[in-house]
């Protein structure tokens, strides 16, 4: 866990593509492992934001209430935490129909054989233990993934090392529609690969996840956060203050990596813990103490931006106007790629 | 064969969709499977015509200008046998997003095995030999279908039933979605079957086909078609013009059937062939004047029609221009069924 990584980033003006599926109001996973990249991000780059709202839906076809009611919270979360949104652009997926154009287009080029073997494909699919009864829009959502990325020209994707089979299987749609059309109508993407390690829920056993109740919302109360802070799962073996204690797998520790300002302040705690003599009272609340003043600033801002509903939707629209733009210009060569340009 | 059934067609007001990809000028196949059909629908229903030039390209995306290049033959073909732009919207695939939409919102609704175990798919599956490298188009197309006809509220479907399971599938859509929706959203539609057999080949042993060169296409010249009669497939064993013949299996009579305007004179032939004493070469020149007869005007009408390409063009503009409509009313309504319309 280390988020003050330096990224090597090459010299040549890369457009960025980043997203969330709208399933659920983001939570601190997505702050340090994703949302403090793009704050950065868009000073140096072109950036653009998807809302996935279609593709929230290829898993929650028959409960489409928990996309709806999301969209509008992931751009509160997004203009919460600082995304800028004159400087980046945030869009929503399903207002852009250029990306299922495209989605229809490059499926004729991907086998499903290929499909099935996208290991990231496969170990969702076995995390879910949808079985035989995959949704086709599960299955072929790399296509749309693709959609995404190429419909902005985006070249520059942060994604971590499990999302790398998504991106080779965009480049070689990407290699078989320039192949087709004799010209580089499209561009390959590179990885922006971090070195953020998955932040763990409060429990230390899975991914966060809302509906377990073991995260902490960007949005969450005070109260929510003092709790899940005590609740947090520490070293089962350190009994006694006094006793030594351990600091890997201690997810109170974790998370003052991820989040303390100070990290010589916690290489100390760190040291202090294993030899013994440091409680978990003690370093839950200075966590706890750095959650609070994290968070406060931004479930205010949150908050007003909630309050405005209107707001945030004209925002939404005004990226998502250029982004409808944008591919559009994409999807025209594209479709004259496939001869397709009669009017 | 027999093209004068008579249809049942309940008295409620259908909508009636059909269509074509665009992968080739159209035949005589097309002519006695469906065009004819067409031409009398467009007068008792509202009748839409889809030129499927991204189906087309679901088993032809290497080859594209297949495709492309058929768009404008496949018009010319239906105006010259009489469909009527006026009675007939006749509409471009590719340029109707809300089909690209539709299929992408049905694609979480349909299970990857459920369309595997689909019996069109499969046959054709097994006729084109893709083995374990089906495009991911391919094998979703019953998505893309149901979105077609959904899109047009088509409730009516012309089909042979080796399609019912592609209306099947459509309708499990349509009952799922509504479901979602808890509102009829999407109405359910019903095939309209006709007794018409496949039209054989020339020589009888296949389905037709421009590319092995033993169909004959509505564009044919007089030579052409008086060499395909020529060849056709009669009785092998029907040596000297006194032996008795059979007339099953044999193409010049499935055709007589098929085309020739006088059925007792049919029937009559057939008693006097079964007997002996009517030669092939007899036969022969009564079903080519009546090839001839039937496409003379037909190939002029082709013929002018193509040498306006704008005016083709203009036509096809105009049947999608009003089948976006229709269909972004239809995608406006599944979206909110969603929870989708923000905007």
């Amino acid at each position: 866990m280390q988020q003050h990584s330096s990224l090597s980033i090459p010299a040549q003006p890369d457009k960025v593509l980043t997203g969330d599926r709208a399933t659920g109001p983001l939570h601190l996973g997505h702050y340090v492992g994703s949302l403090k990249q793009r704050i950065e991000l868009q000073h140096r780059f072109e950036q653009t934001i998807l809302v996935a709202d279609m593709q929230g839906l290829t898993d929650n076809g028959h409960q489409p209430q928990k996309v709806a009611a999301n969209i509008l919270n992931v751009v509160a979360d997004y203009l919460a935490v600082g995304i800028d949104p004159a400087k980046t652009t945030i869009c929503l997926q399903s207002s852009i129909p250029a990306l299922a154009e495209l989605t229809m287009y490059y499926a004729n080029l991907v086998s499903i054989a290929r499909l099935e073997r996208n290991p990231t494909v496969k170990n969702e699919i076995n995390s879910k233990a949808f079985g035989r009864s995959i949704p086709a829009g599960f299955l072929t959502y790399p296509i749309s993934q693709a959609a995404d990325i190429t419909a902005f020209k985006a070249t520059l994707i942060p994604v971590g090392d499990d999302q790398l089979p998504m991106l080779e299987q965009t480049n070689e749609i990407v290699r078989k529609l320039n192949q087709i059309a004799q010209d580089e109508v499209l561009v390959e993407c590179r990885p922006l690969l971090s070195h953020m390690t998955r932040l763990p829920s409060v429990d230390g056993k899975s991914k966060m996840s809302k509906t377990m109740g073991n995260t902490i919302m960007l949005g969450s109360s005070e109260q929510d956060i003092s709790k899940a802070v005590k609740a947090m799962y520490t070293d089962p073996t350190h009994i006694n203050i006094n006793d030594p204690g351990r600091v890997e797998g201690n997810v109170v520790f974790t998370y003052l990596d991820a989040f303390h300002p100070d990290l010589q302040y916690v290489a100390e705690l760190k040291s202090h813990y294993r030899a013994g003599g440091l409680g978990d009272g003690k370093t839950k609340t200075i966590l706890e103490e750095c959650l609070q003043s994290l968070l406060a600033p931004i479930r205010e801002r949150r908050a007003l931006l909630l309050a405005d509903k209107a707001q945030l939707v004209s925002i939404l629209k005004e990226g998502t106007a250029k982004a409808r733009e944008e591919s559009d210009g994409v999807l025209r060569r594209v479709k004259t790629a496939f001869g397709l340009n009669l009017f």
